[in-house]
Parts: C-alpha cells; sequence; structure tokens
C-alpha cells in the first residue's frame, strides 16, 4: 500500500514565512537542479502492544510543488494512516504500527536550481520585537533543548559587543561552525544547546539548537528545521548520507535558511519540517517499544528534465493505492 | 487611557478544548458565585531605550463571556497597546514601555457558580494516541520547563503498577502535592520540572511543571495555565494574593483542571492563558531591563448579582477609552 | 619487566577502618577460599607525546597480606613505575607510557574465606557527627559525582521515618537495588548520583554514587571501593567479568562493606581501593590520549591450598624484575 | 569561655605547600604590615536537638606563628571544642551547639608586610604529571564544584593554543576575572564551576571553581583556599568585609597564590584553610537547622610594632580559659 500526498501544500506561503524562490533572489539564471531524494527506514516494533508512530517524513507544504509527482510514502505492511497538519505548517503521518517489522520507504525528484541559499547580510535589519509579525514570536522563547534564558549571558558576552542584525547572527553562525567539533558518537537524545556549549562537540542538531539559543538570547527569532542535504556542492562526505538540521533566522522582513555545522550556504536543501526545536520535527516519533534497523537516506543530483524551473508540476489530487 | 476588549472572545469553545460549563455537571443548582479580580503591577522601565512588552493579562477568550463588563487594561502613562493571539487561543497585548514607571491595573467582576471544578475519575480513559486530536498531541511532548524524556524513568517507576488513565493522573496530582513543599523562596527563573523533583520545592509553577511531565512521559496530554484563584473554598493564606498556576489533562475526551500545589479540586478559578508550559503564557514578557515595584492581586468573592448564570453578559464591542 | 610489591602493605588496619577478618565475625569456621585474580589491559597511547598514567590496580594495603605472594604488574613495554600512596590508604603506581601499545598484565592468588561479608543489622547504631573519628569526616561531604547537598531533600523524603543507622543504611541500599537497572550501555563518564536517581539505571558505579549520596545526605559516612568480585555466590553473570565498584559505611564504630547493585552481602570480595568516589579511585587515569583495546578481568575459585587461613603469606621484600 | 590555640602551628611548610614568607621574593625589605582581624558570627540553632557544627575558623598552622598572640576563638554560651586537622593540613573545631543562640567571635593581629602577593610569570614551568609530588597529585582531580571533566573541551578551546604553564594560568585567571560578574545575588550554595562558566555571573567563590577547574582541565594543579583580605591595596569596597575565597597553582615546583575576583596580586592576605574545593573548607559546617543572624568580618591595617618581622611571635603553648 502506498499514501499519496498531493504535490502542492495546502498552505500558500506568506510574507513572513516564505522559502525564498529558487530564482528570484539572482539577476543571472542558475541551472536547473533535479534531487533524487529518498530514504529505506526499518523498524522492529517490540510489543507486546502495537504502537502509534507520528511521521514527520514529507516534503514541507511549502515546496512540495517542486516534487516532480505527488509523493509516496511506502509503508509495510499496509497500514491505514492518517495525514495530519501541526500549528507550525507541517505535515505529518499517524499510523499504528503492530508488533514486528515495519518498513517506511520514499522516492522522488525534487526540482529546484543551482544555487547557494540566500544568506542574510551583516547589514541586515534585525526587527524591533514591538513590530515582529504575530507568528514569529514563539521563536524568542525557550524550548526544550534551548534553553535560552540559561545562554542569555554567554550571548551577550560573546556577540555583544557587535551591531545588532546580520553581523551578530552569522558571527554566531561562525561560532558554532568553528568551535563546535561534528561527531556522531558526540550526542545523545537529550543533549541541550547547554550540553553542547559546554561540550563544545555535537551533530547538526545539537549545532542548530545552540546557534538558535544563542539567536533567541539576542532576540533575533529563530527556528529549527530538517530537510535532505546532499553532497552537491561539496566534498563528498564519507559518513552515511543522513537528514540534515539547518535553522532559519527573521531578518529583514523574512526567514532565511542557515547552517552552523557547514558554516555557508548549501545548494539543494530540501525542507521537511519546521517548528521551535528537534522535539517538534522528529523524524519518527514512536509511543512504544522499536528499533530502527535500517536506515538509509538517498540525495542525489540526477540530470534535469527538460522542462522548465518557472513551471512547477501541477498540483495532483490525494492518491491513496496500494 | 484604558484598552477594552470585547467580553465574549473570539474563539467558541470546542469539544476538546472546551472548559466545562459551570452547571452541567452538576445535577443540583449550584449557588452563584461573583468573583472580583484584578491587579496592580508597576514597573520601573530601566533603559537606556524603550522595552516591548507582552503581556498575557487578560481572561482567557473561551471565559470572557463570564465577565460583567468588556475588559479594562489601565496602562499608565498612556500607550498603545496591540492586542495578538496565539496558537494555544490566548489573547496577548504587545506595547512598548517607555524608559520610567510603568502601571498596569485591572479590575473586573467574574460570574461564575459555587462548585468544585469537574475532576477526573480514576476510571477515566486515556486516550491511545492513535485517536487523540492533533490539537492534543503537541501536549505530549518535551518543552522548556518540562524534560519529559528525562522524566520517563522517574514516572515509570513511581506509576507505571497503576492502571493507565484517571488513576494515574489521580496519583501524579497527589504524588507532587504531598511530596513537594511549596515556598516562594525555594524557586528560580530557571528551575524546571527535573529541578523540582529533585529539590522537592518549588512554587505553583514548579509543582505543574513535575505534574505535566510526570502524565507526558505517560502518554497523558497534560497542559500549563495561570489564571486567578482565591481563598473561597480554603483557609485564608496569610502570604499575598497572587496568580495561580494549574494544568490540564485530557481524559475521557476533554480537558479536565488539576492542581497539584492544593491537591483537590478548587472553587472559583478564573482561565487566563494556556501553554505548553509556563513560557508560552508568562504574565509579562519584557525583551529590557525592568524591575516590578508593586505587585498586588484581587480575586475576593462578592456579594452575587440578580442576574441569572445562565445569561452571561451580552459581548460588547472594543471599547477604548482613555 | 616486571614491577613486584611487597604482599604486605605499609598500612596496619586501625579501629575506624578495619576490614573485618575473614573469621572475625564466624563463630563457625568457614571454608577457606582461594581467588585466582588478574587482568590484562591493553592500550594503544595515541600520542604525539609520552602520557603519563596512574594505575591503582594494586589489592588495597590493607588486604595485600592474604595474597599468596608479592604482587606482579607486568608492564610491556618494559617502563620505571614509581609506587606511591594517598591521603585514603591506596597504592598506585606512575609511570610515563610512550606511544604505541601499552600492556599492562597481573596475575595473583588471594586466600579468604568462604563466608558472606558482614552487615550491619538494622539496630547497628550511627553515631553523632560530634563522636566520629576525624578521619571519617570527609565521607560525610558532597564530592565530583555525589552531589550530597542537592540529593538531601530526596534522602530525608525517602528515608526520614524510618530509624536513624542500620535501618535507614539497608533500606537506602535496597531502595538503589530495586529501583535502579544495571545495564553496561546506561553509563557515561560524566554520570552522577542525581543522573543515576532520575535515570534509574546505570553501572554499579553509579548505582555506588547514589548509596553513597543518600548515605551521606542522612550524616551517614560513606566511601567508595573497587575490588575484584567474581560470581562465587551467585548465578553466573553472561557479561564479561570486570571490576566491580561497592561501598562502606560507617555503623557501631566500624565500616561495613555494602553493595547496591547486588543488594546482599557477596563473598569473595577483593579490596583494591577506597575514596570519596569514582575520582579518586580511577583503576587508569591517563593525562594523555589514549585507547583501550583489550580489557579482561579473571575473578576464579581455585582449589584452596593446604595453608592454614590463619596464616597469611609473609611479608616478602620489594622484588623489581625484568 | 575561650578556646586558645597555639600560634605556630604543627606542619612545617614543605618545599611543595610553602606559602611564600613575606620577604624572601623582594630585595629590597617591604614595610611592615600588621592587620586586624577577626569577626562576630552569631546563630539560631533551630532544634529540636542539639547539632555539632565544624568550624574551620583558624589562621592555617602555616601562617599562624604570623599571629601576635595565640589565637582565641570566643564561643558564647561557653561549649567544649575539639581541635582537629585534616589531610589537607588545616585545623578546625568541632562542637556540639545546644538549641538557641551561639556566638562565635574572634579577635587577632596577623604581621606581614606590605607587599602584593609573589605571581607566577608567563614562562612559569608547568610540571609534567609524572615529576609532581604525590601530594600535588588530587589538586588535578574534579570535585563537588569543579566539574574538570565537563569543562575539559571549554579550557582546551579557550587557552589550548596558548603556551603550558605561566602563560595559560595567567590567561585563565584574566579571561574568569573580565568575563565573570561579580555579585552576592548571583550565587547559590549548590552552584558549581559549569553553572559559573554559563551564568557568567557568581561570588569569589564561584569564580575560583571556575578558574580551578580551567587549570586541572589542562593538568595545571589548583587548590581552594579561604582567608582574610581586606581593602589595603584597593579602592574601599561599600558591601560589608568578607572572608575571600582565592586559590593557588603549582607552578615551577612551588604553590603561588592567585585571585581570579581581583585580577591582580594582593597585598595583605591571610589564609585560613586550603582544600579541593570550597566544600572542604566551609567555614562552618553544620548538620542541624541553624540560622546566621548576625555576621561581620574584620579585616583593618593597623600601626605596626615596633618588632621586627624577622621575629615571629614565640609560639605560646596551648592555652584553655573561660
Amino acid at each position: 500500500m502506498t499514501i499519496g500526498l498531493p504535490a502542492s501544500g495546502p498552505a500558500a506561503p506568506t510574507l513572513q514565512s516564505a522559502w525564498p524562490s529558487a530564482n528570484a533572489v539572482a539577476s543571472r539564471r542558475p541551472r536547473p537542479l533535479s534531487l533524487r531524494i529518498g530514504f529505506d527506514m526499518q523498524f522492529e516494533i517490540g510489543g507486546p502492544s502495537p504502537t502509534a508512530m507520528l511521521l514527520m517524513l514529507f516534503c514541507h507544504p511549502e515546496v512540495a510543488p517542486q516534487l516532480d509527482r505527488p509523493e509516496q510514502l511506502v509503508i509495510e505492511p499496509q497500514l491505514p494512516v492518517q495525514i495530519l497538519g501541526d500549528a507550525f505548517g507541517n505535515r505529518y503521518g499517524r499510523l499504528v504500527a503492530p508488533v514486528g517489522n515495519l518498513r517506511l520507504t520514499y522516492d522522488a525528484v525534487f526540482q529546484c536550481a543551482y544555487e547557494p541559499e540566500p544568506q542574510p547580510e551583516p547589514s541586515s535589519r534585525q526587527h524591533e520585537v514591538a513590530e515582529l509579525p504575530a507568528d514569529v514570536l514563539p521563536f524568542l522563547l525557550g524550548s526544550r533543548y534551548c534553553e535560552v534564558d540559561r545562554l542569555s549571558a554567554v550571548a551577550w558576552d560573546l556577540f555583544g559587543a557587535l551591531p545588532p542584525g546580520g553581523s551578530r547572527v552569522l558571527a554566531i553562525n561562525r561560532w558554532v561552525f568553528e568551535h563546535i567539533t561534528f561527531g556522531y558518537r558526540l550526542t545523545r537524545p537529550n543533549k541541550t544547546a547547554l550540553d553542547t556549549y559546554v561540550e563544545r562537540t555535537g551533530v547538526c542538531r545539537d549545532m542548530m539548537h545552540l546557534t538558535i539559543s544563542l539567536c533567541r538570547a539576542m532576540n533575533i527569532p529563530a527556528r529549527y528545521a530538517t530537510g535532505y542535504l546532499g553532497d552537491i556542492d561539496a566534498d563528498p562526505d564519507p559518513t552515511p548520507m543522513d537528514f540534515s538540521a539547518f535553522y532559519e533566522v527573521y531578518l529583514d522582513g523574512r526567514w532565511w535558511p542557515m547552517d552552523a555545522r557547514h558554516g555557508k550556504a548549501r545548494v539543494g536543501r530540501v525542507l521537511m519540517a519546521r517548528g521551535r526545536d528537534a522535539t517538534d520535527v522528529a523524524l519518527v516519533t514512536s509511543f512504544g517499544r522499536h528499533r530502527l534497523t535500517k536506515f538509509t537516506v538517498v540525495t542525489d543530483e540526477i540530470p534535469a528534465p527538460a522542462q522548465s524551473l518557472a513551471m512547477p508540476p501541477a498540483p495532483a489530487p490525494m492518491a491513496l493505492s496500494a
């Protein structure tokens, strides 16, 4: 059985949440980029009872129109899946997995442009709290993994001498990139921004939590995001492909994608979900015993189709097929 | 200048968020209860620049119809206030306070019934995660002051032997009531549920964070709430009147108000705001230097008016007056 | 090269530090027990420079007379080792390991009696702080992994209703034994007593830190200890043999060995070192980069020799041989 | 009743623990300095039972010969006091305080020289661990308030690029002096080095714990110390006189006094006690309920007597008088 989702999401981009369109910022026309994205996840559900699972494994509704066909999350065994939305604009599935093996696979092609994601300038303006849109305000507050209150002194000590706005954001991003050592073995499920700051190590998730906390502590709205990110514009990474965390800051009246692990703008990122921190956008939230037995992610450039970027595929209706 | 809010809020109660109406659960007709509620808060804004402030100081839209006239938040000096709503259904004000003194006062009469708030039974059913309404799911996750993941082992060790549902909720509520010593000096701004569990002390805010975390750790949705609560059905408390934190759990298809500080159902609670934890419903969030110089809260029973509880005051239009 | 240590240690047992002699407490004569003890540890020293190492890998001077011959710590490659003592009466070695492989092996036979180690009674008297020997007082204080101050509320909440002395100690020991789940993957180098209390998991080291902290919080002196402990009086343990942590409490004018992991008195424990907590008695403290590449421990019963327990082997002179 | 202690302590200074004598380092002869030191502490002992108290309120035996007469700790009501020593060379008293008021007063004159305490140079040599005296090694390890292991990454990130030895120590001392804001309200009894690093605030105790932890993390032995310190060489401090924490590092074969709160060498410090951290040298450790009702400390320069610094007062016998 497969679950089909319409390639066009329900939420139209608004001014403050708009993901910059691929060719809005560049004067020259970048070349089209086609990405094959997908995954194969297998679980052993331990029981004794079936377990509910929340799956935040789709492309975000804002970018789903850039998929070349409706999304297909294939579930084995066949199970009914409810598609839900949350207050952050994400789409996720809910199912009840019976005891035994569960396999989730996904395979799609995402169309975008070969160009670095836009970045704020040092001069990008930081808004007064009084003028921020109401839906941006929650991204100033603390959250499970972002102890904004506890990291306030650190933020002001490290970055208080810089001018507000883009300068601070860029300096925070660089500091985390330069001072936090990346390593898959250097994290744990309950690691917080504060832990990351002290231990100087973590995975991308931890690095973003720290960056987000430091931004928020200086009254700069910041939110957590997950997605696909390949090696397209980078040296090949010997570790297995994985999903990637990044974050977004609000400056100059819009959100900007930022990446404290790589320390620079990247090409070919595919947004999946956004939230206050990793709590809100866990790929899989399981409410019973389970064990991940296989996990592979694919994010590969493929030859681009002839079709123009200016013509995203037409929205397809919801399709349920087995 | 005063800011008037319509006494009827914008959000109609829905099935899952409904606050039990005062006379729906009792077969006998309880006597009407009139409460004078209000506060006087004074701040010294330190400067050098004006500071933005978020004020979550109104009655919640769900209960605002029980006020006898439109809400009046009086601000001295006169300042423009923007009224905003958040994703949790709360209403709050935003202003920019100039350097100097700021005074916020509020005075209203709230009509309800003299009866204990309804409480779950030991047999109240806990829903499977798979059947919870989507807007209830976030209240299963961790948040800034509720380290649900870290308190999971404690929750299951203490309460895992009890049957799911009301039994566990009532046992958790009683445990926190009996084991956590209340004291105004026994808290701090960054105290979390985990700290409270270990230190065995705290204020109502801390006690609710702990209870909420233990509930969520056992897959019982729980959310944080603030409001007015007098001494109406209790021995007079020698400490100055204050706002009061409580929490709500989701059982049997509805939310139930609970109070781990008092360990029992109370009479005459007036809801102000709800959220994941205290982060979301701070009475005042200030983004600059300030000092609280006066703080008094009033929650007093007054003689009930002749008018019937069955007839809440008619919604009044937005009123702005100076 | 080997390093020989005299089998008789420098410190004569004193009243308060006396390890109960094997046959002092039993009226019946227990059968003799011979234990083969030893280990094989291999390290890769990463460099670029040689690294100093402290090795707390000998039998404690108090029990060293029960070895059947002088201790031999064999070091490959041959390196000079300095033998030092600390303020707690432990003996340890210091060496400088060159870059490359380092192997430490040890093989000895320890003579004792087949009888459970003595345990306090519920009525065992807890001393007033005013009457404790001065060298016992430090074991009332907090230390790196024992946050006595932070666990004080927990200790009094859980055990305050019991009579002081043996009753409390036995209840604390049982509580930790019953509530903390043992697991090698459930620890980390910086895990403290507080973490263990909250996470309800750990290895023997963590369980002892928690028990020690709870005892000290109730003014009962408690100290950390390490040693060999086989499966002699227990079901065979499928996990590889390891060293074992335990602790000692001071009641009735003497120290008693206790074990919160196994929850009962054991047979055939061989003391290696004592201290405030694991910080003081790390088997190996290295001041440079290294990697443990092999680690095996042996603690096996072997046929007892004809010689009487009453006649410990005569102290041998210091022997250095290659 | 008063307790008299001989002005000459039992422990002769040794190479590694020697407090630099007042005129050993200066070629020119500094002028003599006479300090009146003392305190008045009053407690309410809550009961219901008497409480044992440990009082680390004497001058350290190493400097006690510089007192102009035997020490007098006056206790009201009259109580028997036991004088004890610990493993760090400190002297302390133990008494049992009955329910009611307890007053401890002390008044003495300390003779030293008006000259800054000696400080290490940037070139001061850091010893290899392999060559450190055995009694110095414990001051490389973690302790209750000094999470050396957890602060290791921070230490190397901040100071790893500097040459080992005095350069690092001076840089650490300066960093803490410049980045940690002093404030009496910015501490709490369980505040650790890690908390201080993150919160960027604390009292002298907290600042020393952080400095000590950073030093130890870089294999530089560091120990905590308490004493009297007046305003002699500094601007008058408007806050009430208090005892003062400082620390000592081991470089060039000796211990050097350092002060991260004041960031420079001071004149007229009087050593009281040393240990791993504040746990070991609490001025008063009480094992029952008590409340401090008065606390004043005196450290004032007074006219120097005619007698030469070269002639410390002759040791007096133990004197007990009422």
